[in-house]
């Protein structure tokens, strides 16, 4: 059996991560690929108990090192029963947000670091990196004008923070599209999303012409 | 404001931690000292909310290292929240449990390694040690018959785990005891818990003295 390709979306708030991670799994399986759509933090009961409490504290909210580390169990076990085993068994496995969006927010805004996200996700879920992440960019306006016709003004623990932090969090996925060309691709995520969806299969024309050639 | 002391017990299930823990958090404030009484995991309603998870787990139950994961996010809210600034404050912490319950279990006997498990720490809490930890020891045997009496075979994800896995906790704190005797007293708990307690007020008799010399 031959193993699954494993593609994560990253960016910030707005980008529209979740919508291309919904297209391309549909196109997948259109293709004949065996793929599940998932998502972080989330994609196991486990994993979805500890979102809960990340996007809603119970107390007076986490500081930066707790939620980095509660992020870090929930990938552990996102990885563990799902992620992996699905790999193994061939699927491929699309996951809207994975270890990037901890280095982006905890490492670089939340002021945790680089190094220490890294080795809690080394301790996790040993190190795993996907085949390929997709990083969307789109214009900081674009983004917020985005929010603020989906959610009216609804956001969660995380995603309410203020303005200065995302741009913290677009730097550092920046910083690291541009430190490993090899591992990211990015993708200009201003255009309609049929336009998004079509250069996000660009990116992935290595792999599909790998699979039906 | 002199910073206050911090002492943690620390032992395998039916040791009578928490018993012993409880008495000297009275015998604290009857000699005039303002001690908390806390508990891990736990102690923050952050904290209590992940202790609900471990205790009590949502999915497959988590793997050994989603397991350290989330005991050093609870860790760190509750060094955060309460142990820290009660220390400034002058208070002191009397703690049923603290980071060594989780190098014997996730890190000894769960096999997450100890260097993994304090570097979870560091990250975490900074490093945070008590001033003293107080082991107890009991034969297993006479710990298996007070937890027989205790909850009539009621048990938790952890405290359920097999006698092999026990065997290696109590190991593990027997090893962190005898490298680093500087940081830990060792107390027999296998006596009435009158008598266990003038042991522990022994222990502590350099700090005691501190404060009413």
């Amino acid at each position: 059996m031959r193993r699954g390709r494993f593609i994560a979306f990253e960016g910030g708030e707005g980008t529209g991560k979740s919508t291309q991670a919904h297209m391309l799994a549909d196109a997948l399986g259109r293709r004949g690929i065996d793929a599940v759509l998932t998502r972080e933090p989330g994609g196991t009961p486990g994993a979805e108990a500890i979102r809960s409490l990340l996007l809603e504290p119970p107390g007076e909210g986490w500081g930066a090192p707790a939620e980095a580390l509660l992020f870090a169990a929930a990938r552990a076990d996102h990885v563990t029963r799902m992620i992996g085993p699905a790999l193994e068994q061939g699927q491929w496995v699309v996951c809207d947000r994975f270890v990037d969006s901890s280095r982006a927010y905890q490492g670089g805004a939340g002021g945790v670091g680089d190094e220490a996200v890294r080795t809690l996700h080394a301790i996790g879920s040993g190190g795993l990196r996907p085949d390929l992440t997709l990083l969307i960019e789109v214009p900081p306006e674009v983004a917020a004008e985005r929010l603020s016709r989906r959610d009216a003004g609804r956001t969660d623990a995380i995603g309410g923070r203020d303005a200065d932090y995302h741009a913290k969090v677009a730097q550092s996925f920046r910083t690291f599209a541009d430190d490993d060309s090899a591992a990211f691709w990015t993708v200009d995520g201003n255009a309609p999303a049929e336009q998004v969806h079509a250069r996000v299969l660009d990116a992935l024309a290595p792999f599909l012409d790998e699979v039906s050639p």
